[in-house]
Parts: structure tokens; sequence; C-alpha cells
């Protein structure tokens, strides 16, 4: 078996127009071909504040694919050690014997997420916008914003974040490696009110955004919830938006944004709802004016964790042959 | 990570008291501790006539837990490699890191489910029996026979398998390991009829055990059906029997031979089921009389996975710093 490293990873594979094709092709197949994706196995351990997830995806015509084990412990930080980790395994899907470790400490995780929010805004946002707005200063929320660069032009950045400190470095990185001019709002209204495109990056069980500041030509990216308990926008945003999109139906409605939304008896079980993939296997932006509101609900895929491990595979292997 | 070879992890588990004691334990703690065990996650690739399936589970008191990927590609006799394949992971409970890979292929599957028998004989069988019969000649019919020796004599052992040759290996190899006597039977019937504990390791999907064939003092260990589709004994076996036992009830009322049964209206899903864990938590054989019919319907917990990967890893670390 191949194992590969995380600092080795990093050098093959990074957020670019390369990897948001490939997840953009994940989404695609997840539409157009019989993918074998189970739903998510999880583990919780409540006493030590953490859970651990498995996510996986067959898709068809690949020789491989990926099993992708990832944890959150929120207690870590008491430790001095970071809350994710993870790891992902390449399974041969000719024999079953599996074939590679990928020991990135969850790193593609935050790639195919940051990926799949660039997607969201490629074929949901307006062409042209100013200001991005993002709730949340971690690690995801960088990510989101260099992937966003990668389909969009935008000069700034609003940020709101609980850390007065994480949100002055957050500045201060993004400046420095995106050219672009952050501005620190004092809450999250002043973000929605004053930006083009949101994205949402928190861990949030209470709604982070409300409806009464949703404004026309707003677009806003959801990746937070991936939990049954996690919220980030009040359920009436999913129905009063002209478009409302969610990466796999089956999973929003159990831990994504709909869930709250069906609860609240917004929407049904057995409403249709467009999918990501839909968008991108027609190749057409959703919307049909400037004006429209768009909300994209992203919990995270098998399909993305199995699409980019077989870009970092390929990528390393070759590597591997030339060295 | 540490990462183990099968290789070392053979020569510090096998099937003997010690490790049957392991597996014991674990049926104890599923019946008396809050094991978080999450249904099994399965991806299946019929095209390559494959399966992957994922189990886990946390015993609270455990610094680490288990994952298992295991696999059964059965087109790979086609090309030379052996059907099964899988590995284990320690995943730390407190921090979420993974902190050891045990790459067994499998190995230490097989010895928990040998182990499983042996535990449901301990608790169900007769005490004083003269043969063993076994259907199936495979890897996993060799390590029951092993693993009952440990919690029964028995002199003779009756075996049946399709394929003539496997069945004169299986023969050859326990008469010289075991100093037993093994006979072949021509029919499945002659080893129930023949036979006082009976252990099945096909993986059948029309049943093998007829009910007209059970007779009194017979104890069955069915361990082959661990999916939707497979069945080793006529559904009626688990109604007549004077005591039928299971090793998990959710999982077997969906994966093992009481499916069927619940299909065919012979039990409800309510029913209460005697589980494996509620004989040896009580440490209470379960038969009344020796003419009792008895029956164990095992389809593999995770919670036997984390036990002897657990006992695996001390064994293996203990030894590295020592060496």
């Amino acid at each position: 078996m191949l194992i590969f490293k995380e600092e080795e990873i990093k050098q093959q594979v990074t957020i670019n127009r390369e990897t948001i094709a490939v997840v953009e092709d994940a989404f695609t197949d997840l539409a157009t071909k019989p993918v074998e994706m189970p739903p998510i196995m999880r583990v919780d351990i409540p006493e030590n504040n953490g859970e651990v997830d498995v996510k996986t995806a067959y898709i068809p015509g690949h020789e491989l694919f990926a099993l992708k084990v990832s944890s959150g412990f929120f207690n870590n930080y008491k430790l001095g050690l970071p809350s994710a980790n993870g790891l992902m395994m390449l399974i041969s899907a000719v024999t079953g014997e599996p074939k590679a470790l990928l020991l990135d400490n969850g790193y593609l995780t935050d790639v195919r997420t940051a990926a799949a929010g660039a997607v969201a805004a490629k074929y949901m946002a307006n062409e042209s916008i100013t200001t991005v707005g993002v709730i949340g200063a971690g690690a995801q929320a960088r990510y989101q914003l260099k992937a966003l660069r990668e389909v969009r032009s935008f000069q700034h950045v609003l940020v709101y974040g609980p850390t007065e400190k994480r949100v002055l470095e957050f500045k201060e990185e993004m400046e420095e490696s995106l050219g672009v001019n952050v501005y620190i709002a004092d809450t999250p209204k002043q973000v929605v009110c004053d930006s083009d495109i949101v994205v949402t990056t928190t861990p949030a069980t209470e709604p982070v955004i409300k409806r009464e500041w949703l404004h026309p030509g707003l677009h806003i990216t959801a990746m937070g919830s991936d939990a049954e308990h996690k919220q980030e926008l009040e359920a009436s945003i999913l129905k009063v938006a002209d478009h409302y999109v969610a990466d796999v139906k089956k999973q929003v409605s159990r831990l994504g944004e709909l869930r709250s939304a069906i609860e609240e008896g917004l929407f049904s079980e057995r409403d249709s709802i467009v999918e990501l993939g839909d968008l991108t296997s027609n190749k057409t932006p959703i919307r049909t004016s400037e004006k429209d509101i768009t909300v994209a609900d992203l919990t995270g895929t098998g399909g993305q964790d199995t699409a980019i491990a077989l870009y970092a595979y390929n990528r390393l292997t070759k590597t591997a042959q030339l060295g």
C-alpha cells in the first residue's frame, strides 16, 4: 500500500481551476451516473466533544474509490491540537484491495469543500460583483475566498467572526495572499447587507443569517451545517430565495439547512429540489435575473472526496514515477 | 501513525483462550455499556461482484476505537487473488487522531468471528459432546473448529463442502493440526443429523439446513449470513429452537437469519430477542435441558472488531517497546 503525507499532498493539490473543475465533474457524475454513495457513518463521542465521520462514494468508470475518515474533536484546543483530523483511503473497485493512504489531516476536505463553494458561485451568483462576505474567520473561510477568486473577480471582502484576534489575522493574511481589501464587520448583518456573495463557514447551531437582511442579487453559500444539530440560515430564507440548490438532496434534508426548513413545515421530504449536479451537468447558470436571490446548501459529499482523492493519487503516483 | 503488517499481527494474535475471552468481554460491553455502534456502511460494486463494508464501535472506557474496512470481491479468484481484503484503523477517542493501521488482510476478522462462535458454543451447547459438524470448508470453517476446541472437547468432525478437493484439504489439515478425526459427509443433512454442534460458514442465499433435520441436544451457530440476501437456515428453525440468540438484534434483523424469519411473519421487529451479551454478562449458560435445541445467529459486530484490534495493538506496541 502506498502512503502519502500531508506535505507531499499539499505540493500536488492546491485550490486552482483544475481542482475546481475536478469537483465540478464530481457533481456532474452524481447527477448523471449511478454513483454508489451510502449515507454518512458517524460515531459521536460526547464526553470528549468529538465526532468521527466516514464518507465514501464509488463513481462508475474509475478503478479506485475513496473512503474518508474525518474527525472533529472540539476540546483539542485545550491540548494545543487542531480540532480536525482525517485521512482518505483509496480502494480498488476491481479487487477490493486498499491501494493507498492519503494522510492529509483533512487538507483535501478543505480543498474539495472550498471548490464546491466556487462551483456553486459559478452557476448561481451574479457575474459582476464587488464584495464577498464571509462569516467565520477560520481555515475554511480562507479557502472559500481563494476558490471564489477563480470564478469571480472582486476587490472587497467583508468578514465577521466572534474572536477579534482571529479576524485580524484573517484580514492580514487575505490582504497579503489575495491582494484584496478586507474590512472587519461588527455584525453578521453588516456582512450580509453589504455583500454580493456571502459564504457562511460556522459550526452554528442557531441561525446566523436572518431573512430580513436579504437583498436583491444576493447569493449565499451555507457550507457550515453538516450534522443534525447545525443551522446557519433562518429556515424561511430557503423558501423566499428565488433559487435554492442542494449539493445532494438526501443529505441536506438530514444534515443541511433544509432539515430545519422541513421541520418547520416549509418544505416536504417529497418536494423536488435542484441539486448542484443538475446545474453542472447542464452547464447552465440558474439565475434568470440579476435581482434573483440564490442559496446553495452544501453538506459535503463522498463524491467530492473520491474525486479529489483520485486527482491527488494520480498526481502523487506520477510524481513518484518521474522522481 | 503506526503501521503493522499481517505477519507481525499473526505472531501476536492467534485463536486461544485469551482472544476468546477478549471477544466475550466485547459482547458483555455491548450488553452493559453505552457502546456507540452505528449501522454497517456498505458499498456494492456489482459489476465486479464485490462489496466493501465499514464497521466501527466505540466502547466507553477505552482510549482508542477501531474502524474496519473489509471487502469481498468474488471474482478475484480469476485473478489468482483472495476474495477477502481488509484493514483496521485505530482512532483516538480522546482527540480523533488516527493512531495505528493494522494491515491484517482480514485476519483479525477471522479470529474475532471464530472467537464469537466459541463464545456462543460455550454458553449454548451441551457440555459433553462427541461430534462437531461444519458446513463449508474454507478458512473460517478451520478457525471455527480451532476456537471450539478451546471451549469443548470433541474427537470427531463431520464436514460438508461443495468442492471435493477443498474438503479433502480441510480433512488433512484439521486432522494434522487439531488431532481430530475428520469424516467427509455427502450431504449437509448427514452433517446435521450426526453432530452435536453444527457451524455453518457459507455465503448461501438459500437455506442449507432444514428444520426436519433438527434433533434433541443440537446447537447450531450460523455465522455465514451478514447481508440482506444471505440465508443459511430455514426460517422456521429459529421459531422451533428452544433458545434462539442473536449477536446484536438490530443487525440480525436486517442482515442475519432473523431477517427471513421476520419476512415470513414468524417474528416481529418488536419481539424481544436474547443477545449473546445477555449470556456473557450474566455468565449463565442458556440451556435448561440436555435436549434443548439452541441456535446462535452471528452477523459480526463492530464491538468485536474494536476489542480484537485493541488487543492486537496493545501486544504489538508492547513488543515494539521491548524489541
